[in-house]
């Protein structure tokens, strides 16, 4: 007898790709170290005696670099994580232990898309708008999507077209970044997700010249609601499709102590 | 109505993590750079206004450690990649933008497990030990496990019980892995999979001292036959198991030009 | 008996540091992996019985990065090195063997400063400046200063003031760079010093908005004279001092078949 | 009038070269990370229109690693670095800025050799043996070395010759290392110099199986003393040519908050 997934997954899957290709000088945040690759071999370096040879890679990056998720461990608040742990001794030894990325379970689970601006009748949102919980709902509305706790849901703010204009337009710190703030934040919490994510490189809304020095719904979510959060997602072919509702697909690296994890995920549904 | 992937999986399924856990001082091939994990930020070195901080990581190492996949750019003989590009001039630009990682589409399809000790009726075979296609038969119909093209296959060996005893006893030059050679790659190629992969660091036998020294199942699947191979794969909890079947979900990360990709492969299955 | 050499150090010297401070942010070229730096261990994450505990780094780096040397494996022209050697052979195996950063001597010998700017009048040359072979003939006139064969010749146009404003103030890709160009770089390798070096981060004039695009006296110092280029180099203190003699010593790091090396030179003078 | 230093220089100098080559695979403690030079650019990968190609490097590298400098950081006591600071405090914010190697003044200044073995009339030291306060006496005199406080001391005990035959021979971790312990620590740190050194990876001796488990003249010398220390130094040319006495030159890089540096340190002698 077929197992059932199998039985789906041999009638065909349409796979959507929500992670960013990995490659020198692509945009990202100058706090995280710089994602870098190089062939420290290539054929022809050393042959072997049959005539085979073999070529590699050294990589060099931050875990908050690319299409990543935050792991708890990722944000304090007076000196607490998610829970209470004191976030100084969490941290002793190097790695974080507790609420590392090693603790993120493997995702295959209801994924939702918000696509914001195609409710709002906009190709993607001003930079630094503040998606408020006004938009959210009426994004539901305009969909009729439904949340259900343990979803994973992805808020649109149509900015990842930015990603390929490099990283001075996508990081936007002169002219801010559309996405949710503190009340936007709290409304998904109450949602009671599993994760949140957007196309943005902070999920967040940040003000024209404010970088990175406020960030709100980073608390409300991470340290007060236990909710990871996905950064710099793909979501442009989503909306084209107008795929509301999938299977989310995300394996973070089991890295021990991290607190992120560059990602690939996937959003799935099965073929008609 | 619902997606027929989003039901199964909403009727709940069971995954099995086939992933290494990656951290600092784990077994792997010195010939590649080694995994280095490491905390530049710390909560409490930069606190905001708020009273909120972040912590972050930086990540160094090379593609073939802890669980991989090789791409098809990362063996090549007699000056050729897979398909016959030339493969000095291929890594021209440093980085293999033909058969290099980004190339490999995330996999959620059909997988096989292969353990061969079970079917030979041992705990693992012995260092050194080569698989037969003999055994790969015997192993077959011992399981009553059929092959169809585009599957991936794992190939146990119960070598995977060596990983935690460090880099000496799982790399195993001197005592040598065992594992399939030139022919047992052959009958493999010959089911025409997408993937192979072992639970060791090489998928292919090792001799006892030899090392990396020759690799004729790397040539015969990823240069002769453009199969995917995955590495140091933990198997031990599937045999235990006896699944056999199940949906293999494996997303290399999308790095341009790179020969290869941490990963972190799932074996899903409906549960009953 | 003493030594002459320890005789002249125990009557006391005055020491220059020519070397910029590396520091994470720092001002580099962005075609050379950034420098990072991070603390994988700090104090207390590992106390031993005795109360002692031990903080150590983690540095990733170019070579051609804060004040560095060139070492001649680092250009080459029409596919050869300087000598004539094949370049692409050369770096067959992924490191220089030939003319790599490991085959420059430490340096003690004679080293001048030709300070244009005093020269010419001005606190600092304009941007995009080119330094003409009237120019050195002017400076060194007015400094009533000699260039033996073997010197170390520093040529300082006085944009060393903007590495402190930051990588885009002092990498000058919009504003251009002032420095010799293919004539000055003549005039210079004609009085055949050992090295030659500079206050900017390409050694040469760089015009507004072109980048690196064309780098001639590269090609006529490493390619085809031989001799060393350093970089980034701070001279405003020996500017300011009037010091435009004194011993050089520089001390790269002695990196197998690197293209380049950090390096952190001193200009010394005894004191009166 | 010609300086003074500069008419030693002009005569000639002989120059021995402290310093082990930075190879990958090279022997190193593996509590540190592990030293990696790639080539991101080759010759050919990007040729600029006037035929002309510029190659790069990547190094990664912990700072303990080859010859090398412990800044006064690095080791702290009882939660106190030297002169009592804090230590968990001192590294908040990811860097040293008190007690950094960027506080460490290029050194050109007196050194000694003391070497142990020739004094012994052995060839090298065993394994693990303790130099003693009456060895490091017995050398001085046989030598008729004086010491003045501030020189920069360099203890020899035969072990650099293991350091070609790989990392477990040089580290030593079965056999131990020879070299001073607390109580020679305390007869160096009594003669007040500015720095110490020697041949071993460890400085002091290490006990046979007891790795770096407890490092006595390491508290004596940096967190007691302020004294620095210096690692994996080539002494043999020295020792053959019975230079006991020269100018020491050490010039770490200028790295703001590493608790130490990759250094080449020069012994130099006026020639006769």
């Amino acid at each position: 007898m077929t197992d059932a997934l199998l039985d789906v997954v041999g009638r065909g899957l349409r796979v959507y790709d929500l992670g960013r290709q990995l490659s020198v000088g692509m945009p990202q945040s100058p706090n995280h170290p710089a994602f870098w690759h190089t062939l420290p071999r290539r054929h022809g370096d050393m042959v072997r005696a049959d005539g085979s040879s073999a070529a590699n890679d050294m990589i060099v990056t931050g875990t908050h670099v690319g299409t990543h998720i935050d792991a708890l461990a990722h944000v304090s608040h007076r000196g607490r994580l998610h829970g209470g742990a004191d976030a100084a001794q969490a941290g002793r030894g190097g790695r974080y232990l507790e609420h590392g990325v090693h603790t993120i379970a493997p995702m295959i689970r209801r994924g939702v898309l918000l696509d914001v601006p195609a409710a709002l009748g906009v190709d993607a949102l001003e930079p630094g708008y503040e998606i408020t919980p006004a938009d959210l709902d009426a994004t539901k509305r305009a969909q009729r999507t439904e949340l259900a706790p343990d979803d994973v849901v992805l808020v649109r703010s149509g900015w990842g077209r930015h990603f390929d204009a490099g990283a001075d337009a996508y990081v936007g710190r002169e002219t801010g970044v559309p996405g949710v703030s503190e009340a936007g934040a709290r409304w998904l919490a109450d949602r009671r997700p599993h994760a949140v994510g957007a196309d943005t490189i902070a999920f967040e809304r940040l003000a024209p010249g404010g970088g990175h020095s406020s960030l709100p719904a980073h608390r409300v979510l991470l340290v007060e609601s236990g909710v990871y959060i996905v950064e710099a997602l793909a979501l442009d072919e989503l909306a084209e499709q107008r795929v509301h509702e999938f299977t989310l697909v995300l394996v973070p690296l089991n890295i021990l102590g991290a607190t992120g994890s560059p990602v690939r995920p996937l959003a799935v549904v099965a073929r008609a």
